[in-house]
């Protein structure tokens, strides 16, 4: 018996170490993951997406002064949930949006010189961003105003849900 | 030497047993609280909180009505990180932002009976709500436009970081 008795003991000290080995890791996982996910990676992410959303936009301005603006609405969300505001009134969709844009800039004359400044990102959540900054675009004579983009990442990948823009007035 | 094995055999079963399963534990617990945090729990809490704050917009509806600037002025966030942007320009903090609305309107005449409508709210993350309405303020003569609040959770209280408001031009 003596020779069984030494085997079975290490059994049960074997079975508690993992059985509470097990619920450490656990406990562990969940703890380390929320840490990490709470603290260096979120402000390291945060300077990260600043610096990819900005490189959008600085990408659009672009392609509006090349007059393309099929390539100016890419980081739109192609969806119907898509709002773009302006004027006091919302528009809905991708398609609007797009369509409006072609209706009112038809040639590079009216399309003029575009540029973005005084850009800024605030976090919303991890998968959401808010956009400030200003246009002016640069045509016959100067205009200009300033924007609210809301950002969010879908599937993977940083959209604009949401545009508020307006103009100062003349 | 028989006798020692079965034991020491059941001892390394019993080993291998519990690293894999928690290893299991760890993985399972992972995905089951990711699949909870996806799903059920954040649309309740999208409906609560999207009623709770049209009940915010229209008690803000009603203090202007009274003529009460400053009880409108409570759900927007007391900081000077406070946003207000509008006919082209950006206003920041709370104070600038109560200042403005003071001036401009001075008494119950120019303030006359606001209604905010059209209200819809779109979730941006556990902490961030953006919500769409339209404003119509009438006076001598019916003005309106819309706007887009964007809404935080900051220590457990829903505020107004920012505002992009627009006119319908006459």
């Amino acid at each position: 018996m003596k020779l069984g008795k030494v085997p079975n003991a290490r059994f049960k000290i074997a079975f508690v170490s993992f059985v509470m080995s097990s619920l450490c890791l656990v406990i562990w996982q969940s703890h380390f993951c929320n840490a990490i996910a709470e603290t260096l990676p979120v402000t390291a992410a945060v300077d990260s997406v600043s610096r990819e959303l900005t490189q959008i936009v600085e990408k659009q301005s672009a392609s509006w002064n090349r007059g393309d603006i099929a390539e100016f609405m890419v980081p739109y969300w192609n969806d119907d949930r898509l709002t773009f505001s302006s004027s006091g009134k919302t528009k809905r969709g991708w398609q609007a949006t797009y369509e409006n844009y072609k209706n009112n800039y038809p040639d590079l004359e009216t399309m003029g010189k575009l540029t973005f400044s005084e850009l800024e990102t605030h976090e919303l959540g991890p998968d959401a961003i808010l956009m400030l900054g200003t246009w002016h675009l640069e045509r016959t004579s100067l205009i200009g105003g300033n924007f609210s983009l809301v950002w969010k990442r879908i599937v993977g990948k940083w959209l604009i849900v949401h545009d508020h823009s307006s103009a100062v007035q003349p």
